[in-house]
């Protein structure tokens, strides 16, 4: 059992690397030959450095379920053109001058020049996912219009529950990625299960996030308050007085739940190396998040 | 001659009319069933009060080819929503204060959810229209893009070309209307006609507004002045310093320039009633701009 798990969890991290290579490369390509030059400096500065999770899951589901590797690489380009320009909104609204080690996109160019240079990228996003059919095409735009409808909640609407925003917020985009890999593979059949797991994994990252933020990050704008009150509020800490042994053991308590669901949910799957697969992609990003913060989580 | 013309202005007057009505409807109808009621009421800021012109002139040609009016209405709803955003976007860009008669949608509500909402809104629009095909959905994705593309040149790049920034800013819009309402008819063959008519026709509005703009706009903000150089460049004037008969003189033989252009690519078109009320159209729209200014020009 052990032996599968390592074999599995090195697939995994081979191919998610392999991909994300392969995506930067597309993504260089796109701006090259589909933007403006007289901004591609600002596209650059958004598109430029992301970790590429959601575009490399795309692709290896892709490959798992023998699928059409143009259209998945598409479908990855895309979402990761809409996941950055989604960051660089998020910048502009909650005040964040910093994004993936550089100055947020409103910060080195200017508020208006970014929501702009958002508008041309979004739609050319869309349109890359045309060949993968008519559902991938409502996915990505139902996707967008819920993030940001999240986005909406989360930063203006103090009494919106924590588990709606952050299904909308952040889930939806992890959901888009499992459904555009399978429909890349033309398996419109398994997309129920595929949401279910992309919206489990979601919201486990989100979790995750809000609990690394609530205890390692110390100074938050009014809009991360807000973030992490509801967030203290839903898992039953007080804040301001955040007792961390309790804290941990609550959420170590909801993330072994979400774990078991997302274990059952992708036992429905009805391929067993794509099973296998999936069944360390949770770890492996749990593992990711967490170690960047010098803490731990052992394989189960 | 006379008659027909009287008879084709008030057969274009009475449905663009009543087009509107049918269109406001819609919208009331869109935005209590799609949007989230925590922020209805700054969609509704966003969308109200347009004057409907692109949505009203879909309509009409729809009706013209015989088309389906349940796509022309989405179509419509669909054109009305992008250019009510796209215009809340603009005046964030230009801070601009005033908007339809109100406060303009970032001072009513900030910058940050207007920037949401329209977020929202634009990707449920792109959706709207699916059922009329595949040519629909594209044309729609890359007006939006080119308009925002227009919108960044026209602000930040000083050396740009006028009409190349009019034609992707102003003219695209119209452009998308003429094919929505061809498409809406499932006549594609009348496309390449349809887009010339309409960039033809944007680009002559977009003329005399900013004709208007530099005889009557006194306080201008720092991107209006960038806009007016470049128009005041293109028709060979020299800004501050205006001679208003030269710069009248010079309008004049460019609209009448326009307006032939605009006949012989209506007349291409091989249906009598439609091209008859479309020859209209261009004489209509000029006397509806020039009437605010107490303005006047004559039928032909």
């Amino acid at each position: 059992m052990q032996t599968l798990l390592t074999e599995s969890l090195t697939y995994l991290e081979t191919s998610l690397e392999r991909y994300k290579q392969e995506i930067e490369k597309n993504i260089q390509r796109f701006i090259e030959t589909e933007i403006d030059s007289r901004f591609r400096e600002e596209v650059k500065h958004i598109l430029e450095g992301g970790k590429r999770l959601r575009g490399a899951t795309i692709m290896m589901i892709s490959e798992l379920l023998n699928g059409d590797k143009d259209k998945a690489m598409r479908a990855a380009t895309a979402i990761e053109i809409v996941h950055s320009s989604s960051l660089a909104i998020d910048d502009i609204i909650d005040m964040d001058t910093k994004r993936r080690g550089k100055d947020a996109a409103w910060v080195a160019f200017g508020v208006g020049k970014t929501i702009l240079v958002t508008n041309v990228l979004i739609p050319k996003a869309v349109e890359m996912v045309i060949p993968l059919g008519e559902k991938a095409v409502k996915e990505v735009l139902s996707t967008w219009s819920d993030v940001s409808r999240g986005e909406i909640l989360d930063s203006y609407q103090e009494d919106a529950d924590y588990i709606e925003v952050i299904e909308l917020k952040t889930s939806r985009m992890y959901e888009l990625a499992f459904v555009l890999g399978a429909l890349s593979a033309g398996e419109e059949r398994l997309l129920d299960t595929m949401k279910t797991i992309g919206r489990e994994i979601g919201t486990l990252y989100q979790v995750l996030d809000d609990f690394i933020d609530t205890i390692f990050v110390k100074s938050k704008g009014e809009k991360e308050r807000l973030s992490l009150e509801r967030f203290n509020k839903w898992i039953g800490i007080e804040t301001g007085n955040i007792d961390k042994d309790e804290l941990v053991s609550k959420v170590r308590v909801i993330v072994n739940q979400y774990l078991r669901k997302l274990d059952s949910s992708i036992q429905k799957l009805p391929f067993k190396k794509l099973r296998d697969i999936l069944s360390v992609l949770p770890y492996y990003m749990i593992q990711k998040q967490l170690s960047e913060f010098g803490l731990n989580l052992p394989l189960p």
